[in-house]
């Protein structure tokens, strides 16, 4: 078996386990982490050197003398109601004081905003007053009984994972700070900074930048009862500032105000459709971040060093999936993986090397606070089960590399665990091996997903799974991340640019409201045209929860007339509903056993026609319409596991034209794929049981049993 | 035992029936019924006698002599996908045929309108054609894949109650149908006709108007997969003619167009908000109904017979929540009732007499289907569940009448009915005569229901219960109605116009965008400041299900800051939730054994600070929160049960100043009414069994041991 491909996490004091694991696992490079080192005997023993670089924060001793150059954010107090006609309001009564610090130079006052929040209306200046050493500001000529905010600039004084591994896992640490390269001067000191850290570091062979400059949004309340007031994977919140809002205006030629953050104290989360000024700024981050983020690439070349970025974390502003990442010239990226749709979101992404940190890390607790290398832990079950979801997901798409972080010598009480990655890492570089000659085969279902954010938030929604549950979507890109078919993600503006003549499916799933359904988008005629001109002429609409929806019209769904279906709403409390009877035969064929489509939003029939493959009472969880020569299905929502996955390739392969029928598992807990090039077949088994199925394939059908997890390669 | 206040309905061919049961029934009125006649006999044996006419309907001869003074009402046509420039659409396809008929008249036609749904904009008249010989409109010139929608205005050619009992109960007459007294000639016949009718019945002592001249919205579709295609007790739509639109437009100076009642086909229902040219047109119908009612009423005064109307089916524009009311002339008001609201409906009308029609009706068949005098019918059961309902609301309110309808000879096979209705008619007179010497006993806490229709709709939503039973509001007003406090039902523009000075309560129930609720007229600031300003200075605010929501803002409830929760949404779903413990012993003290919150909207703390009496999960169900010198009670729903109305009632006296705690039963199976007065305590068993309970009375603690439905009444 071919080796290599492998990143291992090294520990100084633990020479011999290192280099005995680099062999058993078949590492080609040893990488340091948070909280470990590589000593000489590591470093020269003819292994690639991966070095860890925070390149925002570990810079106290810089940061403390210059405090205006730390990363800002701004925030918006709780409302308080005015029982008379001036109010006083405490900046910080809301937030966490050890992550802020009120940023009132007049240069950033200037940005502040004190809002009547029972009009909306903003709050003219020469009514309101700060007070330094009260921290608080007091509104006066105001409204009784109307509730006031203020907005205003704060710098943020304690890096944000920092302190999240502070406060959970009690570290007892010199809080780390966060500067902001936004200013001429931090740009300097960091390119200083890296050309000595290059000087420092020959052995290294790779800078891995974690990640870049801006964190994602997390704001800590004052209060225990509810610490984390808002979390959001994706949003820019944290590359405000007040030079970077000149700049800005500068360049834009409009202003960025507090309100156009704060959206009435809602913030502007990933989730719901951005409008045109977020956009702006996104862009306008994006290319800050892109250009410096060059300049150090650059500078670690010049050294003759790789450099790949850690997709995690400080991402914002580096958007893989934006045109614009390939200016950074960054050699690779990583991404750490729990789920399938993050080794899909990694592999799509335009770089020359693509490699995934498995979990668990070996560390002694796990994210979710449970143990894992320590007593009680069960590190090998946890990784066969990441391995599962990722796995599927690695038959589709090609994955460069995989490897592992934390404490090595963690993994000695894991013996199981060695030997299980040994395996996995073969079986990688096996599956590896298979895409270097050719794409896997694919049923004949070219597949769009339509959100608002499109190809930008290609297989991602914001962050992880076990933080994004509760959308469909991520259900459904997990669903489809492991499903012989090809995948992309567009926008409504990729529809209006004629982008459905490219695809036989469009799958919109999603609240109303939000970016996955699409939000007020709907309410463009000319969007809703093109859709029904498409599925007239053969499309298939597959809209899940609440698609196409929007308060506006005579109906919720903006595509009832090709669903069938439509949303109840109070509107509606007086219109009869069509009676209906479950086709139980067609269900049948489409839904296996134990599949299930969960109740979400409330709906009927809009014309009777709809055939019902599912309900809950009279409410319809699962219809299909024709329409023309195309159909619709409607899903009232969507859950990954085996069973609906299958149910999903079920409506896949039924929208197939002239389908071979070949290169499917007749048994859903197996999947498959078939590699025309090299006349391969790769039969998983993502249960832990031993499973039978059997594959028709170009060889006539094909009998598999499978042990556990377990996976088979055949040529035919 | 005094007799009297009971109207029997006799039947001809059952002379000695009718009068044994009126002697034992207490019966000081004899009336007919549809289907009936009295005899000489019964009308001579020195009874009041009422008679029965639906003014609109069984003049067919004349009506089909006049086919152009029927009835009218708009439709629109199910929406139609153009796939080219061009789309047919059939008129009738989606409507009963039997029900309607075009009006293509010059006149009507110039209100047709064709509309593109896609975009809601008007199709302009040219591009239009409409074929009168297959009923269709073509429309050309139009955009391909929108659809388009046709509203025009079509005769009622079968009268809908007669279609209901024809098509329901298998009736095999002539189908009867409606002409409308907007027409000059119609008002013309119809005197003449009530002229002769009032010389032709003598005997008459009573007119009884079943009602006036417009129905309910029934619009029945072709197909019985959903013949009720719409249904709405309460609204306009069935009032509408070309004539009444052109005098419209003459009196208010502004034209309503078929859109303004189509609504992008969906209507306006009177569970949403009304808007402005909605409520002239009411106004405007109100109007005539009044004003031609007023003819008809003095026509009957000047043979010396007194005039009631019936208050149902053609009720459309009575309207006896309307100062106008008055100007009828009207005697009495009869409601026919199932529930405890439609006694207080009944009771609130100012009229000099308020008679109730018990359920069950005489008919071998219920309303629901189920058999009542006939094999397998339990009516005696029926009628006491039925009086349950309505019985705790006759010790609040006063009721003039009672009696009952139908065919009288069925009772003879069902002997403990007859009974039965003996003791309930004593039960009636007795509470009757309570009243007449002054108010009950109520807490000190004056409420107020604040909805969209205010005081238009007390007590109602619009129709029965069975037919309301989703909306939060019904249950409310179902427990207030016999719950021992003051009820008024205000509307927006009175809270501008300062009558939360009068309340100690306000309740406010539905869901968003609801007339319950109260839709948009939330985002009100003078409103919503008016409320904050009543609760800081003790009021008590109790808002279920989305009470004050609106999508705008930084809040879903416009209270927010009032009731201690919002309801979450997309937006907030970034957003950290504050943790909470439930408060058991408070909620204890509210919430009987067996009472219960079901969810319904999905809410959050706003911050932390609400007292959580019950939840689901992380869902608040039932919090309290104080705000200055008052407090808020947030429930998720509400379902009228005995044990729901205690907790009401518990949260009620909560809210209550110097309370006495006095004439509260300690047993929610019963409940009592105390009148001063005469110093009479009534206790009231509302359950199917023996019930013990005691009450605080200004004689000291009295206890009771009630039968089965049974009630007490004791001097003090």
């Amino acid at each position: 078996m071919q080796k290599g491909s492998f990143t291992l996490p090294g520990e100084a004091g633990y020479e011999k386990l290192t280099l005995e694991l680099a062999e058993k696992w078949g590492a080609d490079v040893i990488r340091d982490s948070d909280g470990t080192k590589l000593s000489d005997e590591i470093t020269s023993a003819g292994y690639g050197i991966y070095s860890t670089i925070c390149i925002i924060r570990e810079h106290n001793e810089w940061a403390k003398k210059n405090p205006d150059k730390l990363q800002q954010t701004f925030l918006c107090t709780q409302p308080v109601v005015a029982s008379k006609d001036e109010v006083k309001i405490e900046l910080l009564a809301d937030f966490f004081d050890e992550q802020f610090g009120i940023n009132d130079t007049e240069r950033a006052m200037k940005y502040w905003q004190v809002y009547d929040r029972t009009t909306d209306e903003v709050v003219p200046a020469n009514n309101w007053n700060y007070d330094k050493n009260t921290k608080s500001v007091t509104v006066k000529g105001i409204t009784p009984w109307h509730k006031y905010t203020v907005s205003f600039l704060a710098y943020r004084i304690w890096e944000e994972i920092s302190m999240y591994n502070h406060t959970t896992n009690n570290w007892d640490k010199e809080h780390l700070m966060q500067i902001d390269p936004i200013y001429p001067e931090t740009k300097e000191y960091l390119r200083n900074w890296m050309e000595n850290w290059c000087k420092e570091h020959p052995t290294t062979t790779v800078v891995r930048f974690t990640s870049m400059f801006y964190n994602f949004v997390w704001i800590w309340g004052s209060s225990l009862q509810n610490r984390h007031l808002y979390s959001d994977w994706a949003s820019y919140d944290f590359t405000v500032s007040d030079l970077a809002l000149d700049l800005f205006a500068e360049k834009y030629g409009y202003s960025m105000t507090a309100e156009d953050f704060i959206n009435k104290g809602k913030l502007h989360v990933t989730h719901v459709p951005a409008d045109s000024k977020k956009r702006d700024w996104m862009d306008f981050v994006n290319k800050n971040v892109v250009d410096f983020g060059r300049e150090l690439v650059d500078l670690v070349h010049s050294y003759g060093k790789k450099a790949y970025v850690f997709y995690d974390d400080s991402w914002v502003g580096v958007e893989p999936y934006k045109k614009e990442f390939e200016n950074f010239g960054l050699d690779g990226i990583i991404k750490c993986v729990f789920s399938g749709f993050e080794v899909r979101l990694c592999a799509g992404v335009k770089a020359e090397t693509h490699e995934l940190r498995l979990h668990p890390y070996l560390f002694p607790v796990g994210l979710g606070g449970l143990p894992t290398f320590s007593e009680g832990g069960d590190p090998k079950k946890d990784a066969a089960q990441y391995w599962v979801n990722v796995r599927r997901a690695l038959l589709r798409a090609k994955i460069d590399r995989i490897g592992l972080g934390g404490y090595l010598h963690l993994v000695e009480d894991f013996p199981d665990f060695v030997d299980y990655i040994e395996k996995i890492s073969d079986e990688f570089r096996t599956l590896k091996g298979l895409h270097e000659s050719g794409k896997p085969y694919s049923i004949n279902t070219r597949i769009a997903v339509l959100h608002y954010w499109g190809s930008l938030r290609s297989w991602t929604l914001s962050g992880h799974f076990h933080e994004t549950y509760m959308h469909d979507l991520i259900h459904v890109n997990e669903a489809l991340s492991g499903l012989p078919a090809e995948v992309s993600f567009i926008s409504f503006e990729d529809v209006k640019n004629n982008a459905l003549d490219n695809y036989d499916v469009v799958i919109n799933a999603g609240a109303m409201g939000s970016a996955w359904s699409g939000g007020d988008i709907w309410n463009n005629a000319e969007i809703v045209a093109k859709l029904t001109e498409w599925v007239y002429n053969g499309g298939t609409f597959i809209g899940v929860n609440e698609p196409s929806a929007t308060t506006e019209g005579g109906n919720v769904f903006k595509l009832a007339h090709l669903l069938g279906v439509d949303e109840d709403t109070i509107d509606k409390v007086c219109h009869g509903k069509w009676a209906f009877t479950e086709e139980k035969a067609e269900a049948a064929k489409l839904m296996p056993e134990n599949a299930y489509v969960k109740p979400r939003a409330k709906c009927r029939l809009t014309d009777g026609k709809a055939t019902v493959l599912a309900a809950d009472g009279d409410n319809p969880l699962f219809t299909r319409y024709n329409f023309g020569a195309g159909k619709s299905y409607y899903l009232s929502s969507f859950t990954t596991c085996p069973e609906n996955n299958r149910m999903l390739l079920n409506i896949l392969l039924a929208c197939e034209k002239q389908g071979t029928g070949m290169y499917i598992t007749d048994n859903l807990h197996t999947e498959c794929a078939f590699y025309p090039e090299t006349k391969t077949l790769v039969v998983i088994n993502n249960s832990g049981e031993e499973q039978k199925t059997s594959v028709n394939t170009m060889a006539g059908v094909k009998e598999f049993v499978l042990a556990p997890y377990d996976a088979q390669i055949v040529c035919l």
